[in-house]
């Protein structure tokens, strides 16, 4: 048997995708997984935008584009997307991705040697952890509070590990559902130019807000082009598409297109069309603001079930957006025995927290995830109840 | 400035891009790209396939899929392009790809440490060598005669390296045209059975045939799952879109697979679909005769052109199939001076063979790939014309 590469032997597969499968059963209501809401595709304008763009540009759609991304979508996504954030930047600065995860690969890809120190949140998305690992940076992590990263713990760890890399999720953050302070944003940026390293801003849920103010991007505040900003459609439109799109410095973004020249020549240019022709279109805002109000009803049904059925000792976040609640219980609860229960009496799934901690086997053992975004407010309140009763006898 | 991964030192962009790039006047007769003719693709079919798989399947279609890829494009694939090439496989080998050139990443990634030694043909695919080298690799050169590279050689380079990996494109190779011969074939998976490396069969030229008999894969040879077979939808339907599949053994698409993961979750759901219901319609057998027609024209307008127009020295291949001719000048010519005068003068284009060199300094100096995929048979007769006769003006 030929020997695998050493980069893989740190690497399994996400444990999260395993424990999905074993939720599959169309009974069980599941707080378990991360999609949007099938309700929130627009089917019949991708459809419609679909036979438009190879009506109008078939012949290039279906011919080789170029790596950087297809063109139209490099500056509608500037338009309508980064700019009115606030996110100075021009084409030079775009590179199209093949869904924002292939924005955590790259970047390691050009960044990281084996050993390199990646600061990440704890808990954090484990889709990252595992991108880092694969190129064998080691994950360090950072202690959260309500807003976030606490600033002076960042620049003590920045002093002691020297990283490469501080890898963020500053809004609605998965798997917390926090928000990243104002003010720390503008700090991280600070910290980033003075000690030079990247900060790798993975901002995909930023435009699914329900309540509460706009915040800006890191990136706005980033004076030195060590902020790398990553963008979906995920979210936003549909991630089957599988288009993201990032910005950096021109010298940056021309090394992110070497390696995806041999990653995978470029994204497909009829998903970038799509995506294209949804912004042009102005299509978004109408869309987005249907897809939040649903949304926020889930919320409010997760957050109201919460308080009526949990315990008073399970302390949770209260997210402002974003699909996700995160919770802890007091002590040392057996989750796993929860869960199973829980999967198979009551027919209700969540995710254990642990599994998003660099380190599963000692870290948030007490804590779990709930997504809202996937089931209807009648059913979440149905399926909170059912945990409720389990919690309450006892785990 | 944070400075990038150590990988990436050893790699520059593709030199071939960035030659394409100047060609780029309209008025220029290019050989020098490797694009299918624009001719070639099927626009309505596909328009009218993308509004019926989102009309019957959109919800799925937008969500989230497997990593693994559609479940239905994995068994459509077996059933009518891996199957009627005698390649015995199940789902469970089957791992769909964001374009092959993803197999060639994802491949590199699961099995490459830095100084690992990859044979590969010389001359070869440029984005291979990148992608290898990306993993730091060490690409080793095989000579080849008319036939591919030679066994004897082949065997004696293995006992030398100890090579992790074999890369070969077995049919109508890039750049060459050459085809390798049924019994190498065969000897080249028992050699990889013998000595325990890795053949990574890259074969996305193979349904391009316009003569000649049908070859097996190597992948039919191979008794110990030690070769992984690569195929494309790029050259038979649409790169656009960027669908490929490989063939390998379980645990090595598991591998993959986790690689796959963190590289971009998945292939986007609705390029698959596309790919997936044009094969279940049955439309490549009558599309690909269409298509081989064409490009058998193309082929023949090249090889009664440079018989008429090239000098007799001028040493080339006669492939039966796919998209280029390869030839070579005695002596030592000043290539860079000819493209110059080409382009500038002749308006006529084509790539100087050494940039698909392991070394582009020494190697292939007096060499020229033409593709003839893309021009018209009276514009290919024009180029070679023109080209022919700034040869025989001496270069």
């Amino acid at each position: 048997m030929v020997k695998y590469a050493t980069r893989m032997s740190g690497v399994s597969g996400s444990i999260i995708r395993e424990i999905l499968k074993l939720m599959a059963d169309p009974e069980i209501i599941s707080f378990g997984g991360g999609n949007p809401a099938k309700e929130a595709f627009p089917i019949e304008t991708v459809e419609q935008i679909a036979h438009e763009v190879l009506d109008q540009n078939g012949a290039n759609i279906l011919q080789y584009g170029t790596t950087e991304g297809y063109p139209p979508l490099r500056s509608s996504y500037l338009e309508y997307l980064a700019h009115p954030k606030g996110v100075q930047a021009k084409e030079e600065n775009v590179l199209a991705l093949t869904g924002s995860s292939q924005g955590l690969d790259l970047t390691s890809k050009v960044f990281l040697d084996p050993g390199d120190v990646v600061l990440v949140e704890s808990p954090t998305f484990v889709g990252a952890l595992q991108a880092f690992r694969t190129y064998q940076a080691q994950c360090v992590p950072l202690e959260m509070d309500d807003e976030g990263i606490d600033i002076n713990e960042l620049e003590e760890k920045i002093r002691l590990h020297n990283p490469k890399l501080l890898y963020v999720i500053p809004t609605f953050q998965n798997p917390t559902g926090k928000t990243l302070g104002l003010k720390r944003r503008r700090a991280i940026a600070e910290l980033a130019s003075k000690y030079d390293f990247i900060v790798l801003e993975d901002d995909p849920y930023c435009d699914l807000r329900y309540r509460g103010d706009v915040m800006p991007p890191i990136k706005t505040f980033d004076k030195t082009g060590n902020v790398i900003l990553l963008n979906s459609f995920s979210k936003i439109l549909s991630p089957g598409l599988r288009v993201g799109a990032l910005i950096a410095e021109p010298d940056i973004v021309r090394k992110l297109t070497v390696a995806k020249q041999s990653s995978d020549t470029h994204t497909s240019n009829l998903t970038q069309a799509i995506a294209d022709s949804f912004l042009r279109k102005g299509l978004l805002p109408e869309h987005l603001k249907q897809v939040n109000a649903m949304y926020t009803m889930r919320l409010d049904a997760m957050l109201d079930g919460i308080s009526k059925f949990f315990p008073k000792s399970f302390h949770h976040t209260l997210p402002e957006g974003g699909l996700f609640v995160w919770g802890e219980f007091p002590g040392t609860p057996d989750m796993p025995a929860l869960l199973k229960r829980a999967t198979q009496e009551a027919k209700v799934a969540f995710i254990p927290g642990q599994y998003f901690y660099t380190d599963v086997t000692t870290m948030g053992l007490n804590t779990m995830r709930l997504n809202f975004s996937s089931s209807t407010p009648e059913r979440i309140t149905i399926g909170l109840e059912r945990l409720g009763k389990l919690i309450s006898q006892g785990i």
